[in-house]
């Protein structure tokens, strides 16, 4: 008998209109928070994006890197001064940052997509040029090096996606004047994925989407527009750091992505559980 | 809970790396028996050769007529003669065989295929002055026009694969002077799978693969290789039509083709199984 | 003396200017009628699209089959139903249909084709979904299988025509539910080559052309705009089964169809004569 | 009636197996004597070319100028120094033999080629640095710049002959330290031919072609192989200016040129007779 | 010590950023007066065109050719008729015209650059039809073969840019019945940069630029926009020769060619000078 | 006057001939050094490189790091393990280096060459899988993640180059289970040119080449070729680090790469004046 193995053949079968739907389009996919620290959902994650590549889909893989940045900053004494609660990135806060960010932990992820068989190439937005940004103040306080994206140069992008690479992308950008700066991780994907004119744009983020009641998962908003959006920034039903990222969903839908995910990346498959089937999981964010 | 989902996930992760292993690969199915006649499983079985166009590799499909030429030649009482117990291939026989291989039978996969949401195009020898035939005898005798491939010509073929068409092949050749003639499937699949230096050549027929003893489906051998095959032929083991199967086997992986598959058409979705598992279904034939 | 071959080698001279002139462009050929039925005149008609071919035209057949088709139905003792005066094409209608169509006809044409040097595909509507139909009613009433195009995709016949192959389209087409329904093959004609935005639309037909006096040949009308032609409508000149064809005309040379030909097919090289020399034959419609 | 278009158009057809046949191959044609003196000859011939290139056969002309060099070298009273019986070229002489081959017939040429609607090119050797040549001498003795070809670069000739252009070309080349040269016509002809593999050599000749009495025009050898055309030579059968065109003939046939042809330049239209007929005029010499 | 290497590697990075801003763009160089008759001149300034082509630049050479012309005039003793001062261009005296400028000075220049070892093809407007004139009257009068350019058709010049040759054009032009015409070099010019909108548009000139006073080489003006420049049209300060010239740069910089210069072509490097240092020579026009 | 300018066009001139002769050619340029940790040295050398790719050779450039890397292994108190007197790399020590290379000082040659107008492209040997590595033992001790190139895929340097980016690559690659090491960095220069057959590879090192009295450098030898290195290896006159180098620099030019170069890096513009002067500096490698 081969009851399971035609189990199996059959989830391919039912896959089939997702990928014929969806070939040839270009996801961009923020990967942060635990799917980038817990070891198993990492390796969940990393193989669902090698999926959708072997699939036809083009993946463009966006990082942060938080944790192992303050950890790396503790390491070598690094002390920081502090305004309206957010860090100042000095030059010796950047350099940390860039090594564990563009030298550790986007080297880690293209090694371990190279380990499941799928080309990648890990850049940073110093490479090609690709992110321009000007100094963003907090409040109208310098914090230092932190940049707000005024330009993305799409072509090396594009051309490793072309030549079948999978590019996978560290928050770091230069100025006019070539100085580097960190970046948002949220506003690099997102500004990307406006500029690719990509199809979908994936939050993989710590909570199960959008909800009308933070502390209850059971009022997870499946599905919401621009319009109903707004309304819930108006009834202040959105609250913390889900403003800026519900605020750049929906710059992004209205910016020729189609559609925008916030996932929860701490579920097993979260990815394609979203793409290639019909169970939703997450809010999903329209035009 | 999303555990269903979640297994459906982890199918697909499974697959991965068959999926990138024969990417791009160009594979010849056979396609006959139940498989064209059972409309379930001729569901089952374009479907499943969607999948592997959907997953970047290049089927061909060849496919006989048998049962509907024989019906259809009753339809408008053509009587046939008959020499060394073959049918006799006359003018008005190969009209009837003509008209259902590439009107009804070979259209009739296109519309499938098409309905399944995979760009198809219906191809005989003809098109292209793909495949080149001379007349072939029976124990020297006439019996019609029936041919034996000379040359084929797989331009446009490739072509078609190029630009995202899976061809669909029904088996009328011509010959130097553009007269028709039908030709065993089987020969046709293995004569393109050589031309074409395919990766696989799978035949689906209606038995479980090459069995030591043909009354015994336990004894189904799973892998061979042409040495063995030739021991086989000698020890008496093969027998009926069998031998000439197994001879175009042969034939292809001493000339290029990686490997060969006798697929048991009647179990749904065996083609997925084979090529998408360890579970190898039926006989493997390699070099 | 060389008398004879300079004459001839001056025909060619006397072509070059319209060879130069049309070389690269698209001609959309009706095929059907006496051109089809007349042995002699089938070569004529197929060796002129051969040369319009080896000058650089990319010719593309459009073929009906009427005659055919009720002679197989008659063979099966199809028996038909007719509601205002037209067959009601049921499924049995269609599949003889498709069969001699698609499978008799087309594979024919091509095999003519590969005889005289040029190589040919045999395509039906069905083939990478490239004529979309919806069910076509009878002043109101239902007559089963007739479709109507509502959308022309050209990517199949445009890759064809870039490799060198000369299509060769038989007249089926499918609905959105990828059901197969029979086309009128004027209609397939006028609607592939707006969809090409073909340079000339020419229908081989068994009349002279567009005649004032539908009795006497002698008042063809020899080139035509679409203001007079609708003059010609009002004024009752138009009758019978020029009626459709002319809208026809009238449809495609607002359309980006740079003038379509109304030729007699009946005629040995009207084709070319239209094509290579100042003495136009038949009916030429413009904007 | 249409019998007179309809001959002409059973003409096109009757060159369709020719034009097929020789469709993309490329044919080097040697221009001069009457063909380039005669008016009426010129346009015969240069029509011929243009309708060879509208059917797909890539001509390359190159072209001498002996008698307009000497008109000119008389109008500027240039006196001539001679050395066994051949004009010794001076810087003088060069000058104006390169003002009267590559300003005036080359040009000529193209305007003439232009007006009947094929793009051309005019090229010396020393575009794209063609032509390198070295120091011809004529029985040891220093008779001027008069090259002999040791290279030919065929890439410009590829690139305008990829881009749809036809070149014609006059014959000044260049030696290693870039001083110009006259070179004999015939000698660039077979050499270009040669370096392209060009299928075809033709040389338009004011004779019949090869004879074995060179007084009798009905001595006409039609077809030579170059184990015979050796045997003329050792039987003393070729004479005069003959020698060295029959060794160029040889040079090139055992040089992956398929035929070299030498016909009668002064009979109009010889160049189509002899490629779309079975009429062959001239000699045909073949390896 | 490097000292004196380390030096010209510095001139070298200094040439860096001029090098990337033009890498890519086309330049059209009107070449004449002493650059063309004072061999150290020319020598310096087809050099200089050599490196504009080896960092990446497009050039496009145009050249006259007025006293060489005359000098053949004398030469076969044409004597001329004037009307208004200007010279009628007969049959015989376009002829020789052609000779000098595309049979001695174009293929001239050619040698030249291939001897510098940048390869050149050298054309004049008859080559795939590239400049269509009409009849250009002076005041009314007919002065013979001078042509007014009416159409500019670039496909050969960037075929061979793209191949990677550099055009030398001579001035003689057709008119639609395919006559020759002799044309103002410098309007050519200006034609060919329109057409290409090309970056920049160089003319090599007798003298150091516009000057306000025409009699003081101090009062060069550096600078200019065809604002200002149409005023000092008003104001009278541009007389004879310059008139015309600067009217033809006032119209190409208002259609896409960025910038027009006058250089001294007397100077040596004026044309590196200009276009790779801060150091401006001559006068440069902008919108 | 303009005798400055003059000379620096000059200049541009005299490099003419280099500029055209290695255009195209891909150059391999081993970074380290002086080069690396002087500012105005870098700066000269990124400059130099910038100029080579401006005049269209094809720069690639491997950089190590060891100050950078022993200085962070000092500020986060890695202690190290010695065996041969060879640090043992360990997964912390490995985890430093790669930040140190990948992140800090790959990412700031980017951003150096981006602000000199250079797009380039910061690579590991784990990108695109590019350099394989086995365990590279050391007098057959183990001393950790030190890896020995046993492949090099250039497919993804290609690509870069191909569409105009400039690859800076870091020292780390993947054994076959995907596990990284750490890489000599002239061995990655040495794998990668003769794996591209670069036309060149210089190492800028901080000697003044291959010195017969290392204590002597007015012993420099200038050119050398494989087959009197090897004497100089048996006569012992090789000593110390220059041992592996010249090993390497062997092995290339015996492998298809043209020349190696063994340059000053302390000297400003070493790369400019070895390859745009007759002034070789260094010592240069032949086969």
């Amino acid at each position: 008998m081969h009851t399971t193995e035609q189990n199996k053949a059959q989830v391919l079968v039912d896959a089939l209109s997702y990928i014929q739907k969806f070939a040839g389009d270009m996801v961009v996919i923020k990967y942060g928070g635990s799917a980038m620290t817990n070891e198993v959902i990492k390796q969940s994650v990393l193989k669902d994006i090698a999926v959708l590549k072997s699939v036809g889909i083009k993946p463009v893989i966006v990082h942060g890197g938080g944790k192992d940045i303050n950890s790396w900053l503790n390491k070598v004494e690094i002390k920081s001064e502090f305004k309206n609660g957010l860090r100042v990135t000095t030059k010796e806060t950047l350099e940390v940052a860039e090594m564990v960010l563009s030298g550790k932990l986007n080297k880690g992820l293209v090694q371990h997509m190279e380990r499941i068989g799928t080309h990648a190439v890990g850049l940073s937005g110093k490479d090609g040029n690709m992110l321009t940004v000007e100094k963003c103040l907090s409040k109208g306080e310098d914090i230092g090096y932190v940049g707000k994206i005024t330009h993305v140069d799409t072509e090396l992008i594009e051309t490793l996606l072309l030549n079948g690479y999978t590019p996978i992308i560290s928050t770091i950008g230069l100025d006019e004047k070539y100085h580097a700066y960190n970046i948002n991780a949220d506003d690099v994907a997102t500004a990307i994925a406006r500029a690719l004119k990509a199809s979908k744009l994936v939050f993989l983020t710590d909570i199960e989407g959008v909800l009308e009641d933070p502390s209850d998962p059971n009022t997870l908003i499946s599905k919401i527009n621009t319009n109903s959006a707004k309304q819930l920034f108006e009834s202040g039903v959105i609250q913390g750091g889900m403003i800026p990222k519900l605020k750049n969903c929906i710059d992004a839908v209205q910016d020729d992505v189609k559609k925008v995910h916030i996932l929860d990346g701490r579920m097993e498959h979260s990815l394609l559980i979203e793409i290639f089937t019909t169970s939703g999981v997450g809010t999903e964010i329209k035009k």
